[in-house]
Parts: C-alpha cells; structure tokens; sequence
C-alpha cells in the first residue's frame, strides 16, 4: 500500500514539535522521555493532581500508562483525562496489565467510562480485557504486564482479530493499537497490520510504553490523521526494533546496547528509512 | 568446586520465565527491571497497597527494595511480604541504607519482626546493621547508602565473616548475601565466597539492587534450591561486571557504558560462560 | 581566562568523595544519580518526609529538583531545605517548569521565601520566573519543562543577560546559572559564560538535571568556592556534550547512544580534559 502519508505524519511532528503530557509509570518512564524527544516531541510528566489538569491543558497529546498506578496517580489521570477531553486534547491508554488486580481492572473500567480516548494501545491480553470478551477464537489469560504466550495473533486467527479490534474500535471510539508479533491498527471501518519488530522487543522493559509515548507525539502533531499518526508510530517503532537488533548483532551486544539502539533510530527515523522498513498492510 | 548446580539453577530460569514482583525504588527500577528480563525472568512492579498483596500472589518471588522507601510503600512491603509468606513465595530483602535514618531503621526493623525473609542481601554495612551488631573484627558505620571504606570483607577477616554470615542466617533463617570486594553467601550451616565482580561496579548506581533483582529471578525458578541459587545469582552478576569492565576498555568507554554492557551480558549469561567464570570457593 | 581553580575544584571531588542528597523527578533520577558518581560524587534520593531532614544532616550538599513535584515531596523538599540552611549545607535548586503550572510557580515561591540556595540553575524561561521579571530584552514565556525558543541568550544581548543574572544573584544570595547555547554563571559581582555543550543536548531528558546534580558534587566538596565549583561544573558538562557528541557521531548512533556517552565522559573527565576543552570567559 502507500506509505505516503506517513511523509506527511513525520513532517508534521518535526515542524509541531509536540508538548506530550504522560502520566506513567516510574519503571519506563525515562525511556518514554527520551524517545518522545528521539520521535520529534517534547516530554512533559506531571502526575500531582494540583497540576496535572492544567498541564495537560498546554500540551498537544496526553498518555496515561497504569504501569504502577497508585491512589494518588489514578485521581490525578481522571483529573488530566477529562481536561483533554474537554479541550478535544487526544489521550492515549495504555493499560498495562489491566486484568492483573482487581486495582488495574477497576481502574482500566473507570477511565474507559469517564474518558474518552483517541488510541488504546495494549498486547493482546490488555486490549482482550478492554473488550471484557473471552471469545474462543482469541482466548487468553494475563499474566503480569506481560500478554501470555497463548494469547498471540497469528496468521491463522488475523482476520478474526482484525474484526475483534475494529468492533472494539466502534464500541470504544479509539484506535485500536493491539501489538505483538504482528501488530494490528483498527478503526471501526479499517484495519491495518505491520509486520515490523523484533522478538527481543519483549525482552527489555518498556517497549510498548514507549509506544504508546510515541503514538502520543506522533497523534499531538496529526489531530486530523489520527489513524494514520498511529499507523506511523506503530511501523517506526517496530522498525526501530529491526534496526536496533542489527545493530546489536554486529556489536556483539545484549539487551542493554538494544535498548540504547531502538532509542537511537527512533532519533534518527525520517521518511526514507520508514517508507523502505514499514511492512504495512490493508486488512 | 563442582559447578553444575549452575547448570540446573539457569535452565530452571529459562523453562519458568518467573514472575517477579518487586516493591523497589524509583532510582534504579529500570535497570532491575531490564537486569530481571536479561536473566530470564518477568518483571512487575506494583506498590499501591490496593494491588500489592495480589501482584505478589500470582508471582514465583518477591524483591523488597527499601532505596526510596516511603509511608506509603512501606505498608504495601509489609502487605505483600505477608501474602509471600502465607503463600511460600520466597522474598528477598535489600536494606538500602538501613542505619542511614531513623525511617529505614524502623522500616528494617519492623520488615524484619513481620515477614521472615528467604535471601537478605546488603553491603557488609547494612548486613551488619541487621544483625545489629557492632563487633571489633568487621565493625564500621553506614555512609548514605554504601558501605564506608573501613567496612570491608578482606583475607584477613573473611573466616570471621562467614561465621558472622552463617549465625545471622541461622538468627533470621534467611540465607545472607553480603557483597563487597569478595561476596559471602552463607546458609546457617555453610558458606561460599565469590570473587567475581570489578571495583567499577561501585561507580554506577544499583548493582547491588540488580543483584537482589537477580536473585529474585534465579529464586523464583528454584525453590527447593534457594543456596544455589542465590550462588549462581551472585556469581552471575559479578562475572557481568568483569566482562562489562572489559567491553567498556575495549570501547574506551566510561560508566554509561559500563551500565549498559552489565546488562548485556546478564542477557548472554549461560552455563558455560558461567562454569568458565564464576570464582566460587566453599568455606 | 586562568583555568587553575578547576584543578582544586576535581581535585576536592575526588578526595572527599561529598555525599549528594536529591530530592528530584522521577523521569531523570537515574541519570542523576549515575553522573553524580561519575562526578565524583557519591548520591543518595530520599524524599519521604520521615527522613528527607535527616539525610540531608549527614550530606554535603542537596539538590532540589521540582521536575515531578507532588504535595508529599514538596513538603520533604521544605523539611530537607531548611535542615540544610541550618546546618550550613548548600542547597541547588532546580525549578524545572517553574511557570507551567500554579503548583510549579507556588511551590518555587515558597521555596525561595523559606530557604536559601547556594546555587538556582534553569534555562532561561525558568531564571526570568524566578526573577518575576519580564524585560523586553530578554522577555518569554514558558512552554511545559524547555525554555521557548524566543527566549534565548543570544551574543546580541550576552550583556544585558548577565547584567541580570548578576541583578539576580544579588536578589536571592545564589550564584545563577542560566543555561542555554550560551551559559553564564554569575554571583552578584562577576559574571562567567561557558560555550561548551551541544544542541543535541535538548534532545535527550534530563541534561539540566544532570547539571545540576554535578553541580550539587562539585560543590558538595567546594564549598569555599562555590563559584568556581559551579563554574566548573557547567563547563565540564557541557564538554561532556561535545565530547558524546563527536563519539556518537563515529559510532553512527543517535540520541540513545548520546545519553551513554555523555555520562562515559563525566566519568573519564579530569583536570587536562576540562582545561583542554573548557570555552569560558569573564564578563
């Protein structure tokens, strides 16, 4: 398919230059700064509910990631979640772990039903629990933050899953994000897959945080291209995986020199190195 | 020594995966996280009150990390280590700083009194505040969060130690890891000395916290071999600091990139690199 | 300019090895703490109110950084400010945003009227709201946590900057340091400006932090010569920059690799790499 649009998605970030406001966890959330920073954004976390509305007023996107939710952060989302709404700011929800606590269940239920958001983005098991379904076709269990092995898209389960994210899509209003080894971008009337990433992007902390960060500054430069701003963001950062795994490869490194490495080609990510890497296709 | 128990501690990691939940601070959670995923573990981290006994049931071990403890997260530690025990998961205690303040005092002290620990690994600084002890042989005061120069394990008082090690582990049941230029890691009836490690390690912040992060990995997969795991744990994590020290010179690197090449090879760790480096030694 | 005192300033560092307390955001925190013992320096983050004043009693200096501020640890920043003063520990505030939000713009207030700093770095949107000032030569606003673009020290109005920050100086009692493409540091009578650094620098989290920190070591250990320590400080950072730069460069990284580097070079710098590198002049 076309990946022009993707030229339009980047130019946009790079001459926006988009003020993001997460809310997130304190296990990743330095990662999520710095690839903001890396994807053209501009980071802004601030999590006290004395300040977290009127933060999210001056920024172009908000985040809100329960990764390690507390008391205090959950009034303080709320608080963001509804500014951004009220100002038609889009929000990005990353579920981490929804389905792992009664904590992360209750809370996942709160924020869909006072807020709503632009882009869900979870693994298979949080976007599953997001739709409150069991099916049978795409049945799993969550295990920690982490989508258990069982609950995989695969080519044979695609367009069943495909159909699962866009119902979800409509059910919701937001732009389905559900990632794993094939990734799938769902509104109520479109699908797209890609086919980017690496396996070992599940082996180091804070990838689909990151993501969703990435989503935020992509989507805060794109109001109007909201599912193409996703798209975008979604191929990037699988891409960045690819080239990080290379690049580790051919420096004998481990998972700490990949991390540094998916930083650095989302840095270093423009139209050209996108359009020749992103695997996209319509479904 | 015979070092196939390594053999069996490391494929225990990789068939279990274990979850880890881990009550940490805010400084290092990232690499304890990454180091966690590196060794073959799954990380979670989860400190609201509301959700940290429940985190802590579904997972294989539990690490207690004091660094940035608070009012708040000293009950969810206490919450926690309570269901870890009710349910024979295996905690780990890192006492950063115990004797630096009152708070960490009466937070060990209290840890102590209303959980019963598996491992407690600490700087011989903070072991010995455990034991609370102030004997002429090993004797010494705490600095901040490391251990102050004169409170150090040598040749010349390492028999001594390990009889202090192994009397604390009988004291509190739990096996004790003292780590310094020679680690101890002692059980009530033995002791092992490790000379891994590199004097750099000292020189980037949480080695220690990736170590009991690490021996939350390693004991989350091995149960009924809590010793040996927490030997290979410790030896692991030393032979990484050696292999990073030379990485980092090959690089002409500095402690960034010291940091980074740890945990890549904590994610190269197998049995052979680690039959081949560990420097374990029976007391 | 003579460079002599900055050979007393490592010099100092390195033999008293200050204990550094920070109160800080928890997006940066880690970064802090690795380049403060890269620095030197040897860090410890403590924010709850039950210990935040007795860890800053055995310090050498504390840091406060406003990055993620909340109503818990604004009151640790006040407990840990004023045991501080009392003691004679010099104190360097960081009002990252300070501005952006009325919990920012109070919080900074209340800082100021309750304590007194040894040293206030900000960029330079910060600097003017610290100074409540809004001269037409160097006018701006804030936009989230960077400086606005307008708002710029520029060799057109070098002059009239320092002129301020010196007015500044004078005002609150602290050595300023505005930071920027062109630093200055000024007391209330003499001004010094840096042109070390790196644009890139803005482009990963955390360099201001990071500055900040190094200044808390430096003068943690310099307290005869605040100045100087400080002085030092900026241009020793901001060859840091340049350094990771030209290293990132060569390994065709980008801003993850940066980040790396940028604490590498801290930790390798000493007395002929600062001398060699450093671009400071008097005004």
């Amino acid at each position: 398919m076309t990946t022009e649009f993707m030229a339009e998605v980047l130019e946009n970030v790079g001459k926006m230059n988009p003020l993001v406001h997460s809310i997130t966890n304190y296990v990743t959330v330095n990662d999520c700064a710095n690839i903001i920073l890396a994807a053209g954004g501009s980071p802004i976390m601030a999590d006290d509910i004395g300040e977290a509305a009127e933060i999210t007023s001056i920024c172009s996107a908000l985040v809100i990631n329960i990764g390690t939710l507390n008391e205090r952060t959950i009034k303080s989302m709320l608080s963001a979640g509804k500014k951004a709404n009220e100002l038609g700011i889009p929000i990005v929800l990353d579920p981490v772990g929804a389905g792992a606590s009664a904590l992360r269940t209750d809370c996942t239920r709160q924020l869909m039903r006072e807020l709503t958001f632009s882009v869900i983005r979870g693994n298979i098991s949080e976007i599953k629990f997001i739709a409150g379904t069991d099916t049978s076709d795409i049945s799993g269990t969550v295990k920690g933050v982490d989508a258990i092995e069982a609950d995989a898209v695969t080519e044979g389960n695609l367009d069943e899953a495909c159909v699962f994210a866009k119902r979800l899509s409509a059910k919701t209003g937001a732009v389905i994000v559900m990632t794993g080894a094939i990734d799938i971008i769902a509104s109520t009337d479109r699908a797209m897959i890609t086919r980017n990433g690496h396996p070992l992007m599940s082996k180091i902390t804070g990838t689909g945080c990151m993501l969703s960060a990435v989503v935020g500054a992509y989507m805060g430069a794109n109001r109007g291209k909201l599912f193409e701003g996703t798209v975008a963001a979604v191929a990037a950062m699988g891409l960045c995986g690819e080239l990080a795994y290379a690049k580790m490869t051919e420096n004998a490194g481990g998972t700490g020199s990949f991390r540094t490495f998916l930083i650095d080609f989302m840095s270093k990510m423009d139209y050209k190195l996108l359009k020749d890497g992103a695997k996209i296709e319509s479904r």
